[in-house]
């Protein structure tokens, strides 16, 4: 197992779990209305958020130390994200995409970092990956995928896992539905979740091929990034939109799909009736290798 | 005057030179270097700079209580901030685009906020405003503008000016040279500045056209913006690689045309041979009047 990813432990997880389910109940409006809708009648005695002054705050790298960049490819309207420690210079490259491979490790150039990883939250039917060529470019890099993805990388992600840079890290969650392979990334102090393509801003990632599947989706959503703090900056795969960033708490009151109760959700993604993604027979093909299929 | 606009006096604003004058001397690499510069063979004992650790950290709103959106107009490749006080709500628009107003101001529905004023950079020529629009859309909004800009608005900004927003505020520095309205607007901890097309990514606005002046713009960016700290965000109005933000550190250490000589610069500068701006003949006329010409 590559040094930086590191597998959380069934009793760390339990404790971790434990940990996150008080802060959920002292922070997060989401499970007092949640507490509320299964339990209507039942009254509660509603406290003052000590949230609520920042929710809609956007306190990207908070965390001292951490260097963070959001990166846009234009035709697939792909966000790529560079992470690393200001200190050590670890980073990690999220969603890297072929097209912008020499603006990306410029970057990484400039700024003196050691990537280490490159990981992608799942098998891209829109892109091409610059991961393996990346591989090729840079020594010791490491590639990254779910391992539900049927895609081949140096390191296969499991629920829990953490990548580490530095003193920073990401924790993988799965969060299947838009493929089965698709991962949420939450940084170490949840304030950031790399969402892929589950969780967009006012929207989510098709349903309709690629193992797609809405209820797997609606629940992967509410059970894995709903319950985040409702501060947690939500930066998906792509937006068309010109939007750079939402937070668990906008989504939860303003996604037009994800509000709904799931049998309105799968109805929507019933409905879409989407064209087919111009790329997807030469970018899964490539994706599942990393990218490197006829390049 | 309107109530969100102070004036620094000139009292004010020598304090605020030499306390600037101190943190520079204490924190900024690039006063070094520049003693260097102007003193060469006159040696300074170099102690390890406070704000290294930090330089390259996108530390976007570690002020607390501070919402931030970055947003993207694909068209003309521009980028406008929303910024609020999260406690009052008060918000200020930057460089607003005519065909994101609907998504813009549904931001600002969503999140609630009172859009307290709307202010353009400069008298933009790729793209029209959508102040003009959005004034009669906000009850209460005022338009804001460089005074040297030529257009109408209902607040004309000069060197010094802050523009308030709750407990935060914008410092207005005029940095001519891309036209002779430009201004950058500082956050007033000076962790963000909204450079406009003073300074872009690696890049700066060209200087060809509308009162364009290579060593005025030479002179703007080096001695109102790499005077900033290290670690200052800058937010460009604009980028064309999918480059969302910069730090002063970086675009001193790394901007391929602001790193040169003055006098290499306006060589480069001058040899550029750009097209003429697609919409120009619309949108400056229509930018002089808050883009309401013809709307």
């Amino acid at each position: 197992m590559c040094s930086v990813i590191s597998r959380v432990k069934p009793v760390q997880r339990l404790v971790a779990q434990t940990l996150r389910l008080c802060a959920s109940t002292e922070g997060s409006s989401y499970v007092v209305a949640q507490r509320r809708r299964f339990c209507p009648g039942v009254s509660y005695v509603v406290v003052p958020l000590r949230v609520d002054r920042r929710s809609y705050c956007s306190r990207m790298a908070m965390t001292r130390g951490l260097l963070f960049r959001q990166l846009f490819e234009a035709e697939s309207c792909t966000y790529t994200y560079l992470l690393a420690d200001t200190d050590t210079k670890e980073a990690v490259i999220i969603d890297p995409v072929l097209e912008t491979i020499d603006r990306d490790l410029k970057l990484v150039e400039q700024l003196g970092l050691n990537l280490k990883v490159a990981v992608n939250t799942h098998c891209h039917a829109d892109h091409i990956t610059s991961t393996g060529l990346m591989k090729k470019r840079v020594v010791g890099l490491k590639s990254a995928i779910s391992k539900f993805s049927g895609a081949s990388a140096d390191i296969h992600l499991s629920e829990g896992d953490k990548i580490t840079f530095g003193r920073h890290s990401l924790v993988v969650r799965e969060t299947p539905g838009h493929t089965d392979g698709c991962t949420t990334l939450v940084s170490g102090d949840q304030s950031m979740a790399f969402t892929g393509d589950a969780l967009l801003i006012r929207g989510c990632g098709r349903t309709d091929f690629q193992q797609g599947c809405s209820t797997k989706l609606y629940e992967s959503v509410h059970k894995k990034i709903f319950t985040l703090p409702d501060e947690c900056l939500i930066y998906p795969a792509h937006d068309y939109l010109g939007q750079t960033v939402s937070t668990v708490g906008e989504e939860r009151k303003f996604n037009p799909r994800l509000t709904k109760s799931m049998e309105e959700f799968v109805k929507i993604m019933s409905n879409l009736n989407l064209r087919k993604p111009a790329k997807i027979d030469i970018a899964v093909p490539a994706n599942l290798v990393c990218g490197l299929h006829e390049v």
